[in-house]
């Protein structure tokens, strides 16, 4: 499925002002806004809790236990990019420590999202640079195996092309094809717009039942109240 | 197993002084005070750490992927309760966010326990409404199958009836029948009543083996020191 | 495998400077200057975020389900050691909760490394004694089966014998054997002397590419670029 | 929520006639006549494949390492049973081998569902006798703490009663509660009683489409066709 | 990331002779054919031993819970085709059972892969319908919300096009896309001529540190033997 | 922990008669005369049922996703060694197929117990050559960074020393240290000794209540019998 070998410096990335301005909705908003498709499986979790993100993806693809295309990627980041890291076959080792993170930032790196481990994740909270991993190891890798960069790649369950926007926060990480990016962004808006209506209504003591008419349709599916 | 498409809307709940006076000694204590039983397992865990509390179990069944009966549970939530969601096959989506949580505040809920996913889950830390789940996932669900409300149900591992009191902390979650919380209450007392004085020989340096009168059972089991 | 019903009361633990000189260098680092092995495997992770300490293992063997051992072990514990707790069989229980860990503070123990659960994690934390663990549950254990005490354990997928040096952070745990100890310092030592500067050149924008001269071998292995 | 300690000798079995009527229509049939609640969790596996067998539940409660009420069951075993057994925490270890599977036998036993470990596997395959399990151990148990026998237990997310039906095959295992053994037979029965012409439309070519006539709702959802 | 209710008939299928040349290679050697990248990971296992298949790859997106789209894949089956199954969520249920299996080897599919579970296991087996899976499960969906067909699809962490080769055995399931089955057909070709020569090298006791050449690298690598 | 880049030729194998003379006895019997120790963990099962074996150990270590080692220890195996093979870290690869055991046949070993994943089962099965796994996984390999050879190891929670005898069978494998093979030789056959008259007893219907004598601590202990 994968090219190997192969790094591909020139992406077409999603424009800025639409990569940027999903952020604030969140994974589940966004998500939601695609149709409830596009998410990451729900083992991948931040290494620290509170960030929330956007960024273009640029993808690496690595072999289990070896990080050496990491240091490859690094070259491709530009600002506003989110690392977006698949394995060929499961691995939870530490791909990742403070030292590549100094040199994601110094490029301008958003955040990292791995399919496998990371560590220094102590260093990693001070640097205030956010990772979403599905383990956190200190295991360290090898550096002896190509793979590739700037190729879609499958992370935790998302296909992901490089350029497409990434949206990660507590809730986990959704990637936004570019494609669909405007048509997300305004459909997330959509979402949102009513949101602090409804959470008003439901703080007054309003049900959901109510406000979004739901009696009918549970008495028509056969729900029915014992007293 | 269960009974669908059915909400129980009097249930005899536990007296809210015993309820209350539960949340104090927390999960271990009160599950040894039944008798080391009645505890969920472990992977049900809190979405922030910190919170300890109990309360009268409204329950509510739901099919993977379809929370349409959370808006129908929030109705019979009475100050004092906890919710404490069930689902009919492992499943690891969102079936619960801020905007439910709003509403299960408004009603006087203390807490949700769900054997599954929520989301949300900076706001929720924001609001201080306290989740114990089996994970975080930004995954939305559909409102399409009729489960039913306070019916018993197993939530990981343990089975729950309305009214029944739901203890729960960083430690985990137990579930105290109805019939038991007066008995449990008062074994509960008991236990804690010396730690104080046991934890102050402790930490004077004198060794469980003397406190308890450990030497002489262990030499019977043969246990043999080696200089 | 395991020798039962036995107390070693005299080891040799690794020389206190040495044993205490590791922990600054985290396990990521130490277990790389020992060649990339010692470490226990990713699913054991601290209790609260932040510690990062060193000692001398104690070790003690306990069967599922009872924790009957943890009172042996507390009376061997010295100064300056680290209770490692290998199970006979896998077990998430709670061995270990804020009454042992007064008992194991008052004796010296400056943590406790688990392959089951512990409880209390509040009280734990507010105590500031670290626990590093596969699980948290408030499932308590009964004191019926005889294990042993120092003994060379399984901890985790790691062999550690009483003595060796254990060094736990947020990255996870590793064991340096008493023998090797020197050694690796001398090791880890090297490894951060020119972290710093590393750093600095990275913090620069210089890229790994360059200042570790990869892009040589990276050419030969066939490496591409497409632009 | 268990009652510890004791053993009730007269249960109200399921009549035998629904009890053994129920077999022929497997757990996924039983499970939708139901209305497709009452199954074990998916980790619950024959330890051969090819059986299917239903019976009466007895039930039997054990703590984790500890087989000790194994022999208390045995006792109230009768012709057309099946031995359900919970462990009130998670364990793998081997509760149950050739020796307990001879006297289950000649009790009249049918098979055995466990939330554990057992062993002895080709032995038991010899003596044909089934076992449903969520793994297989070598490890074996102590006999040191008392469980219950036939009070309500929740094994593997499946709440049974003794005197239940328990239905169980290669697709797994089902609870089916006394009470509703005669509708779940009769519901079965009718699901069952087109199958054999459903097959053979859809062996002859016939879509599921137009024998259920899907293709309206599909439309109506909006499902579009692309040449 | 995927297109949602959407089916598309005219998919571009890798040629008969090639889809069904790469069977007789296995998984094993056709992904090292293809630089050992294409398998989906190793929790995808048959439900029946012993089977070996390739064929063209017409892909479903299905919903956690809801087979609704498996009937409308049906339809899009021509005759050397395996049916690829992705869910938008982790979800274990038996979406696929004896009648879905009948209709699909009515038009002539040759398997099943899917990212969930299946279930009348028994049946399928007797059917000689071949299935990969990734788990088995008696619990029933519904037929409520819109997938896609023969859209691209992330399955068990392999990204598969419609009409895309798989490769299916007891070792696992690859996929190999359109464009490269020719070069991955010549590759495999190559890999297995010489391997009867191999296999009879070291079937008479040659060692494969001889047959590869292997001691110098090693020795080169720092490898020492101690007598 | 491990000794890397070293291959110990010299090895104290336990006697022939000794390790071949505990297959009969299997895993369960074994593990229980050495006191419930030795057992690997339960994830570690036969790639096909039926097998049962005992043989010396000859030990390998080897990296993540890296066999090159497998061809080193190929050439220390002697007639009746059973090749027992450690990771450094968490891996499902597939380290082993027919042309490394067609080797390992060749030179006399009785089996593979590896800790990882293996590959070409069914020929492995043809081949009559047993392994026991954690994974089955058609992910190659590569050779590029050495282990070692007949170092102590620890392969799926149990500690392997070369030449201690492995006996495993359908219920797992189990490690008996060389100095203890001669007295667990001795306790497991008396332990075997009288198993055939029980199980007349138990077949018969005597109860293993009565048979072991277990009312009397039974009721000591609380047991309590409800009519």
């Amino acid at each position: 499925m994968y090219e190997l070998g192969v790094v591909y410096r020139n992406i077409e990335r999603t424009p800025g002002h639409l990569a940027d301005a999903l952020a604030k909705f969140g994974s589940a908003t966004v998500h939601e806004a695609m149709g409830r498709v596009g998410l990451m499986h729900s083992g991948i979790r931040p290494i620290h809790a509170g960030a929330q993100v956007s960024g273009t993806a640029v993808t690496v693809l690595l072999h289990p236990g070896d990080n050496w295309m990491m240091h490859v990627v690094a070259e491709q980041i530009r600002p506003g990019d989110i690392v977006v890291a698949a394995i060929t076959a499961p691995c939870t080792d530490g791909y990742f420590g403070d030292l590549l993170a100094t040199s994601f930032q110094a490029r301008g790196a958003r955040a990292l999202v791995i399919d496998a481990g990371v560590r220094d994740v102590k260093t990693l909270g001070e640097m205030g640079f956010p990772v979403w991993s599905k383990a956190i190891s200190a295991k360290g890798t090898i550096k002896a195996t190509l793979g590739s960069v700037n190729i879609p790649v499958v992370c935790a369950d998302a296909l992901v092309h490089p350029g497409d926007v990434i949206v990660a926060d507590d809730d986990g990480v959704v990637c936004v094809p570019r494609k669909l990016a405007a048509a997300t962004l305004e459909a997330a808006t959509k979402r949102e717009a009513n949101e602090g209506e409804k959470r008003a209504k439901l703080a007054s003591g309003v049900l959901g039942l109510d406000m979004y008419k739901m009696r009918e349709p549970l008495a028509a599916a056969g729900l029915r109240y014992v007293d």
